[in-house]
């Protein structure tokens, strides 16, 4: 089963105290495409400029992504920039271009409308929404949000939320929408607001879910050492749904081992600038670090 | 084989927006020495002054803790006063009476010169080092530590340190120490200064084991609210050589269940005041948790 991608799709421009990396392939369609093409066929709906380098359409292709829903307009590419801190954890906006970004308005081709698996990576609500009404009742729509449009578009946000089966989100940005200080007690009220399953990402913490089998505590691979985490939450949900789209059985037999897989490909992003080292990973790779993961969580 | 344990015994009056709570029973060997009283027998070390309450001796006999290295002494307990914010996450000091505890020297009783499991539960560094000299090659000696001392008795830490079997210590702890950022690099400094077993203790995201067989990541047990973590951190030790000392077969084969046991124990603690929680739990409570944590971390 192939999986609808849509969210955005950038170019990144990443600099820390040691290096520069000027427009690198980012966004988070990217991220969670690329992470999801490790598991199942994705088929990606986004927009960039025709200054979008020819070596980024290669490396799509390369994963065996389907573009036909990727627009390529006259204008720029969304374009963000940021500096990282010599601990790399406080991370500071410098330039945000939207480009023809600004204008885009996702259309799904005709092939990409009975997609069953369906990822509303982060971008507007308003735009995720747009698309899922494109679709014919898929059977599984997982969405990813950030705080900007919990401060910004909050009403889109929860119409959005109502129609998803599985809401992914981080722990700050749970206790901004729940007012919640306690995290079992957030994804509680998240359910009321619609999905049957609340993800929340607590980056190297790992993740929680709560679903109807309960809870699972899902751990982050261990990492010496951090280059840039840049679209590790992407990539961990990107992960998790091409996971999903291609197991058998339910979702509840397969959620939990689809975070596992999201988690060890979150982990490999986090290695390099952008996606650089996800797209040297093997899949023999990705079995080894969830082997580990196993052995590391029992006891 | 029962449990050596040294810390601080003092009186707690514990502050939140909507309760007082003055002078529960309170400090490090108190909430170890009851979290390990559910698995072995313990053996308490500690001083209290002539104003220390009687129920609270009734309290430590009910659990079974041997009180011939307890001195009762002329003067005041130990007197801590907090007070948490509203959500819980915010303590702040009000006062901190050192009464009989500010010329204490532990001295063993004969009788506890032997014992093979020793936790030096958090008191100054130089006093942990005086119990630990005066027993005779202990199989496993485990400590806990606390801010305070990485700031003012740094030295004595360094140390002790060298000489621990396991040391637990928490994640801001552990950057304050090592300098590291990253837990598992924090890690492997750590055990460059002695210890076979680091711990490092991460809150409600859990805490995590390296050892001579690698990693453990642990979860804590999730809570849906918590009434006052005071003396978690202590229960979640105390829990852990409790278990360790009755188990049978080798650390590395006890000791990542071990710290499942101290994770329960001090979920347990966090649901009420002081000890007022801990202290009405059953060791089948304990084994439901235990079992709930196996469910929630499988995949």
């Amino acid at each position: 089963m192939s999986v609808l991608i849509v969210g955005s799709t950038a170019l990144d421009s990443i600099k820390t105290p040691k290096a520069e990396n000027p427009r690198l392939l980012g966004g988070s369609a990217s991220h969670a495409a690329v992470a999801a093409s490790f598991f199942s066929p994705v088929k990606l709906v986004g927009v960039v400029g025709d200054d979008f380098p020819r070596r980024y359409i290669q490396l799509y292709k390369r994963h065996r992504i389907d573009l036909e829903g990727l627009q390529m307009l006259p204008g720029k590419t969304f374009h963000w920039s940021g500096e990282y801190e010599l601990n790399m954890n406080n991370r500071r906006t410098l330039l945000t271009e939207l480009g023809v970004f600004e204008t885009f308005t996702p259309t799904l081709p005709k092939a990409h409308q009975g997609s069953e698996f369906v990822l509303l990576a982060n971008i507007a609500p308003s735009l995720q929404s747009h698309v899922l009404n494109q679709t014919r009742r898929p059977r599984f729509v997982i969405a990813d949000t950030m705080d900007l449009w919990l401060n910004i578009a909050l009403a889109d946000l929860l119409a959005l939320i109502k129609r998803l089966d599985a809401f992914v989100l981080n722990d700050s940005e749970a206790h901004q929408l729940t007012k919640e200080d306690n995290v079992f007690a957030a994804m509680k009220k998240i359910h009321r607001l619609g999905p049957k399953y609340v993800v929340i990402k607590k980056g190297s913490h790992g993740s929680i879910l709560s679903g109807p089998k309960g809870f699972f505590i899902c751990p982050a691979y261990p990492l010496h050492k951090v280059v840039d985490p840049t679209g590790a939450g992407d990539s961990f949900v990107g992960g998790m749904i091409g996971c999903l789209a291609t197991a058998r059985g339910s979702i509840d037999d397969n959620i939990r081992r689809a975070m596992i897989y999201g988690s060890v490909v979150a982990s490999y992003c986090c290695e390099g600038f952008g996606l650089t080292r996800t797209t040297r990973v093997k899949r023999s790779d990705i079995e080894q670090r969830v082997k580990e993961l196993e052995r590391l969580t029992r006891f």
